[in-house]
């Protein structure tokens, strides 16, 4: 429907270094500079975490709202509950050298999503105004990696 | 793999009123014109909330199933319950006039997806037979905006 | 940005029959055959569920995890729960003979991800060392259909 436009499809993975047990990283600046970088002018941005004890979300950037949110984690997945995942005992497989007992933090995954996708247009992440996109922690501090895919009709 | 295809891209914004503080409202019939209108015919629909206290799901529209949700929610974030990000006098942080005390609202968000990437095929939206696709309102009554990007291959 | 490549786009449907009334299903081989028959190279996965009672989720594939995922939901939405979808004496819509009283599975399904969108790069899902996606049986056993659709870039 436009015309000169082209079919865009960039790739990159961002390394972050989390500080925190649970820690809510804004990402939502470098995830601009991408869409920008890509020449995307419509179309959607899709960002995955590579880990199973991450999420992705998309919320408010207020600080106390992010304490809210680590107590509902905490209500929801207890940090001192037990799972079977952490008893060694049993377990027989995935079992590595270091194994961190993080049941908590599997178990608080699977209630947030594994990524989280954007649509573009006119060449900007469609945010609404407290709109921010985050890599949730839940088993730092590590080094983490994130995979996002911008996808859609690039050009001039 | 398609004769006289050609890349299809489409955004657009749907405007919602939503009426009560917690609320479901069915998309489904809008999507389904959206990806009409677009000429669409293999690819995805990606349908995502701009506000931070809503969310869109993907689930059956049986209105006794609806309050069953609302109740789940209730239980998970109590509108009655303590939110620091409800705390005037300790926010410093993107304080308005009028600041609702929505706390709650935000954490159920959390726990419900910002967006739901749905596939069409032979331009029609694959839904199965319950699945409807809604915004859901938890801080209403508001006036709301949905971006929706169509994405993939188009053509006559 | 690459020579000789081609907007792709391929779209399948899944069939499974699941087995329990939860279970996680790894899908992960078969969508990695799906990914490379496509002859994508870069772009997305889009890998969505066609019924209101399973979910797609990303996480990893350690049975003693499951177990606990499983404890989990049923921590959240109790089987034994009551549930007015379950109150075939107050409903009045989407009544089928045979209704199941699965309020429970419907709640949980609202908690999980319809859809799990995961990206692609040089012909490779991009999944971290953990990761692998499931379907989610919620109120099984019964036969399944998932959507998949591969969309980006292909060519040789």
């Amino acid at each position: 429907m436009e015309t000169l436009t082209v079919p865009t499809c960039r790739h990159a993975t961002i390394q972050i270094a989390t500080t925190h047990p649970t820690q809510f990283i804004d990402l939502t600046d470098r995830l601009e500079r991408f869409v920008t970088d890509a020449g995307l002018r419509f179309g959607i941005l899709n960002i995955q975490t590579l880990h199973t004890t991450t999420a992705v979300v998309v919320n408010e950037h207020e600080p106390l709202l992010l304490t809210d949110f680590q107590a509902l984690l905490e209500a929801a997945a207890p940090g001192e509950g037990r799972y079977r995942h952490d008893d060694t005992t049993a377990r027989t497989v995935n079992l590595t050298d270091g194994e961190r007992p993080n049941g908590h933090a599997h178990c608080r995954a699977l209630l947030l999503p594994t990524s989280a996708c954007i649509n573009v247009a006119r060449r900007q992440l469609q945010l609404g105004r407290w709109q921010r996109v985050f890599l949730v922690e839940l088993d730092g501090p590590r080094e983490r990696g994130i995979s996002v895919v911008a996808l859609g009709e690039g050009g001039q």
